[in-house]
């Protein structure tokens, strides 16, 4: 192999990993969707479990904390700020009157805008700081990059999946 | 920069994404353990919602699951085969005498013995296929590796950690 066949080859591993992220938020986005779609609207208007969240709550709060990423990623302003809010308030603290309906158009025009911001990304910017870590701190520690917000900012979508399918569903084991 | 410092910083970039996994199974580790080590151990005797799995069950379904991971990447047989059938079977179906300090021990021992090996991995090894997927498969999707294999098994248990949390605490938001 030369030199520039190895370089070409560590690029192609980068941007593969990269891809792994970014199909696994999709992915989770999907089984969001998914469920919110599944039932009549009255089902997410339920408690997942007794004196926990609404579902409707979290999907809200899903919305919230995803649309934190255009602001974090430098990519803009927030689709809506009227719910930012709910990204770490509970539900009792910050009462809103949008129905399931409109959460669902929020939910897919957020995706659909991130996904649009994504595809033009290049490694070095998803693996460029977030914006809010400073310069200093990221010299410190490069792992706090675009990148890994987005990893764990999917994984806490499957988080609140996991309690979401207690909602009107029978048990599931796994 | 010179070929060879190009080679060097695309193959930085690989090691920190492959890093950042690691450390996200890491640290999604570290969560479970510190929630089966908070409460006295009754508490896990619980069901985190009512008619669905109780808190032991789903320590033994995570340690079933992440064990899995020995044979599905090549690193040797599971430490627990006797938990096996916990990975896709419900409790009812698969009764199993184990204490919540049984399977704390047993949680440890396979965190110890799978971060042995993931350290020792390479770039190249991560990228490989994993044993459920072909050859032929994998030349059609090269993200069917088992660094992608681990970033779903740790959103797993973040899914499942979504879901003890109601188990004997107090409501949280986020």
């Amino acid at each position: 192999m030369n030199d520039q066949e190895k370089i070409n080859t560590a690029h192609a591993q980068t941007n593969l990993v990269i891809r792994q992220v970014i199909n696994f938020w999709e992915a989770n986005n999907k089984a969001i969707t998914a469920f919110f779609n599944k039932h009549e609207d009255d089902v997410y208007l339920g408690e997942v479990a007794p004196g926990r969240n609404r579902g409707i709550y979290l999907l809200a709060h899903l919305i919230a904390t995803n649309d934190a990423l255009l602001p974090l990623f430098n990519l803009g302003e927030k689709l809506f700020p009227e719910l930012a809010p709910l990204a770490s308030e509970a539900e009792s603290a910050v009462p809103f009157e949008l129905s399931i309906a409109d959460l669902r158009n929020k939910w897919e025009t957020l995706n659909i805008t991130l996904a649009g911001h994504f595809k033009n990304l290049t490694a070095e910017q998803w693996l460029s700081r977030h914006n809010s870590v400073s310069d200093e701190d990221f010299a410190l520690d490069p792992t706090r990059n675009k990148l890994n917000v987005l990893m764990n900012r999917t994984s806490h979508e499957n988080y609140h999946r996991g309690q979401l399918i207690f909602l009107n569903e029978k048990v599931l084991t796994v």
